[in-house]
C-alpha cells in the first residue's frame, strides 16, 4: 500500500469528520467512490453511510451481506432507515428484518407502511414521554435516568396511559417552572400537530410558517403518538422541493446525482431530448406551411428566430414566477385572475416597446419597413400569447394533477414557437405578397 | 362598515394566527393587500409583520411615523429589524435609534454593521450565557429566574468573565448531569462556531452538515461571544439559495414579489428580453451569412430551428446541473475534467442517437438524404458544444465571480444558436449548392 493511499484511509477514517467524508463520496466519479468507499473501515461504513444521499446509500447498500447491512444500520436514524430498506431487494430487507428484535422489527415495519413522501416516512421514533399528571421534580429525576435525551428534543410529549397524546412540555418551559408544579398546569395543548398521512410538503410547510425544530405525529383515528419529525429531515424537504422545480424545468430528476454513470446520464437525458424533439418538428411543420413565402422573402428566414426567442423568453419568465408561486402556496382562485390580468398588461407593454426596437432594426439592416410592421405585430401577438400561456399553463396543469415544473416548459416552448411562426409568417403571407 | 368587512377585521386581528395573516398578505395583489394591512389594529400589525416577507415589510414600514415604527419593530427578532432598518430612509432610521435605549441601540448598530448575507446579518443576541466554574444545580437556579428561556434555545453558552466564548452545555446533556458536576466537566469545547464575518451560505452548509438548531457566533479576533443564528433563519437562506438558480436562470429577482405591481413588473422584465434580444440578433446576424444558400434550399429555413432548438435543450440541461453542483460545493479542480468528459461523451451518444432519428424523418418529409446528412452533421456538432458549454461557461463564471445561473442561460443559448446555425447552413453551403 502507498503512502498515499495509506494518509487517504487516514483521512476516511477518523482524521475527517464522518460529514465531510460523505460529502467527499457525494462530490467523486464512480470509480473514485467505489475506490474511496473499500478504504474506509466497515466499522466506519455505518457513520458515514447516514449523512450519504440516499440514492448513493442504496447503491452501495444494496451488495452488502445482511450481517453488514445490520451493523451499518444501526448508525442510521428509523426514518431514514425505513426509506432504505424500501428501495432494497425484498428477500434482503426481510432478513434484515428477521435479525432484528420483536420491537425494532414492529417499529421498522409501521414505519415502512408509509410513503417516504408522507409524514410518516419523515417521522423517528426516539420521543421522550411524560404523564400529565406527575411534578415538574419527577420530570427532572426521570430525564436523568437517561444517559442522554435524543437529538433535537425541545418539547417533551405528554401522552395518556393509553398513549393517547395530550400535549408538549417545552424544555424552555420545563427549564424555569417551580419543581413542585404538575405537568398539566403548564403543558402546551394548542399546539401545532402533524397527522401520519399529511405529505412532507405539508410538514414543511407548517414547521417553516411556524418556526419549529421538531413536532408530534398523531394517528388521525386513535389520536395516540406515532413518533416526532425534526427539522433536520425538514430541512432536507424544504431543500428538495425549493431544489425541485429547477431539476424538473430542464428534464432532470429530483435525486441527480451530479456524478451518475455515463449510461445512467445518457439515458435520462435522451428522454428529454425525444420530447423536446417533437415540439421542434411540430414548429418546423408550421414553417413548412409557409414555404413559398419564404421562397420570396428570404429575410423572413433571417428574422424569425427572433420572433420565436423573445416569446420563449417571456413566457419562461412567467412560467417560474408562476411555477414558484403554486409552490409556495400563493396562487389560488382569488388571485389568479389578477395575475393573470397582471401579465397580459406585462406582456403587452414589454411586447410594444421591444416590438418597436425590433422594427427599427429591422428597417435599418433590411431598408424595408413592410417587414418591420409585421414583425412587430407578430412579436406583441408572441408575447401576448407567452404571458397568457405563462400563466394559465401551470394552473391547468396542478389542476389536472400534472407536475407544471416538467411539462410546463416544453408546453411553453411549443406554443411560443407555433405562435411565433405562425403569426409572423402569416402576417408575411398577408401583407408581403 | 359592511359585515363582510367586520368578518374581515375579525379574521386578521386574532382569529387567524399572525403566521397565516402574513400567508395572506404576501399572496394578495398590491391594492387587497393595502386594504388589508390597513383593516389590522395596529396593535396587531407588528405582530403580522414579522412574519411577512422582507421586501414587503420595507413597503409597509417606510410609510410609518417614527413612533409607529418603534411600537411595530418590538415584535421583530433583532436581526430581521437591522436587515430592515438598513433598506429605510436614513432620517427614520436615526430616529427609531434615538429613541431605543442605549444598550439596545448599541447592539442593533452592530448588528446592522453587518451585511444581509453574512453571519453577522443572520445573528441574534438573545444567547443564555453561564460561567464554566458554576454547578450544574446553580444552572438550574440560574434557568428558574428567567421568566421564559428564548426560542430555539438548545445550548446555553460558557463565556468566560470577558465574555470570550469557551464551550456550550447542550440542555440535553444539561438534563442528564448530577446536580453536582461542575459545568467546565461536561461543556462541549469541540463545538461549531461560526465567526461573524462568515458567508450566510456557509452558515447553511454547516447548520445542514451538522444539523444544528443553532450556533454560537464569535468575533474572529477577540474570541469573544457576539450572539447565536438559529435554524429559522436558516432555514430562510436555504430555500433562497436553492430558489436563486432557478429564478436568475430565467432573470427574475432573488426576492421577486408574486404579486409586484405591472410597472414594477414590467421594468424587470424589459431589461432581460432586452439582453436576450441581442442573442437574438446575433443568432439572425448568422442566419443573414448564408442568405444566398437558404434562397436556393428552403428547405433549410424549415428544418434550421431543429438544430437551434436540441442544442439549447442539452445545454440547458448540463447548465443545471454543473450550476447545482457549484452551489452544493460538489464541483472543484478535482472532478471538472471528469465531469466534462462524460458530458462530451454523452453528449456524442445522445447526439449521434437523436442526429439518426432526425435524418431519417428528414428524408422521409423531403424525400433528399442529402439534406438528412447534412442536419445530422450539424446536430452532432450542437450537442457537443452544448456539453462543452454547459459544463465549462458556469464554471468559469464562478471564476471570475459572475453569477453563473443569472449570465450562464443568455450566453448558453447564444452559443447554441449560433453554432447550430453556423454548423447547419455552413455544412449546407458546402455539401448541397
Amino acid at each position: 500500500e502507498s503512502g498515499a493511499t495509506m494518509q487517504i484511509r487516514y483521512l476516511l477514517n477518523g482524521a475527517l469528520p464522518a460529514q465531510d467524508v460523505a460529502r467527499l463520496l457525494e462530490s467523486s466519479p464512480p470509480k473514485e467512490r467505489k475506490l474511496l468507499w473499500e478504504l474506509i473501515d466497515h466499522d466506519n461504513q455505518g457513520d458515514v453511510l447516514q449523512y450519504v444521499s440516499e440514492e448513493i446509500s442504496v447503491q452501495f447498500m444494496k451488495d452488502m451481506d445482511t450481517e453488514r447491512l445490520l451493523a451499518v444500520s444501526e448508525h442510521f436514524d428509523n426514518d431514514d432507515l425505513a426509506d432504505i430498506l424500501q428501495q432494497l431487494p425484498e428477500t434482503l430487507v426481510k432478513e434484515v428484518l428477521a435479525s432484528m428484535t420483536a420491537q425494532n422489527r414492529a417499529r421498522m415495519e409501521s414505519l415502512m407502511s408509509y410513503s417516504e413522501d408522507s409524514a410518516g416516512g419523515l417521522m423517528n421514533t426516539d420521543t421522550i414521554t411524560i404523564r400529565p399528571n406527575i411534578t415538574i421534580d419527577i420530570v427532572f429525576r426521570f430525564l436523568r435516568r437517561h444517559s442522554e435525551l435524543p437529538e433535537m428534543t425541545d418539547n417533551l410529549l405528554v401522552v395518556s396511559r393509553s398513549d393517547r397524546f395530550l400535549g408538549i412540555l417545552p424544555l424552555r418551559k420545563l427549564l424555569v417552572a417551580d419543581t413542585d408544579t404538575i405537568v398539566r398546569d403548564i403543558m402546551e395543548t394548542d399546539c401545532d400537530v402533524i397527522y401520519a398521512h399529511q405529505s412532507a410538503a405539508e410538514v414543511a410547510q407548517l414547521f417553516e410558517k411556524m418556526d419549529l425544530v421538531s413536532a408530534p405525529v398523531i394517528d388521525p383515528e386513535t389520536k395516540k403518538l406515532l413518533g416526532r419529525i425534526t427539522i433536520d429531515d425538514v430541512v432536507d424537504v424544504i431543500r428538495d422541493e425549493a431544489e425541485h422545480s429547477m431539476l424538473q424545468m430542464a428534464g432532470l430528476d429530483d435525486d441527480e446525482d451530479t456524478f451518475a454513470p455515463i449510461m445512467q446520464t445518457t439515458r435520462r437525458r435522451a428522454v428529454w431530448l425525444g420530447i423536446n424533439l417533437i415540439t421542434a418538428f411540430i414548429a418546423s411543420y408550421v414553417i413548412g406551411l409557409f414555404q413559398d413565402t419564404l421562397d420570396k422573402v428570404v429575410a423572413l428566414a433571417i428574422l424569425m428566430p427572433i420572433v420565436a426567442s423573445m416569446g420563449g423568453i417571456a413566457g419562461s419568465q412567467v412560467l417560474t414566477l408562476v411555477i414558484r408561486g403554486i409552490a409556495l402556496n400563493q396562487i389560488g382562485s382569488s388571485n389568479a385572475r389578477w395575475l393573470l390580468n397582471r401579465e397580459v398588461v406585462v406582456g403587452l407593454i414589454n411586447g410594444v416597446l421591444w416590438a418597436s426596437v425590433i422594427a427599427l432594426l429591422t428597417t435599418v439592416w433590411f431598408g424595408d419597413i413592410k417587414i418591420a410592421y409585421v414583425i412587430a405585430g407578430a412579436i406583441v401577438i408572441n408575447l401576448l400569447f407567452a404571458a397568457l400561456t405563462g400563466t394559465l399553463l401551470p394552473i391547468a396543469l396542478k389542476k389536472l394533477g400534472i407536475d407544471p415544473a416538467l411539462a410546463g416548459s416544453v408546453i411553453l416552448t411549443t406554443v411560443t414557437d407555433v405562435i411565433g411562426f405562425l403569426s409572423f409568417l402569416g402576417l408575411a403571407t398577408l401583407f408581403l405578397l
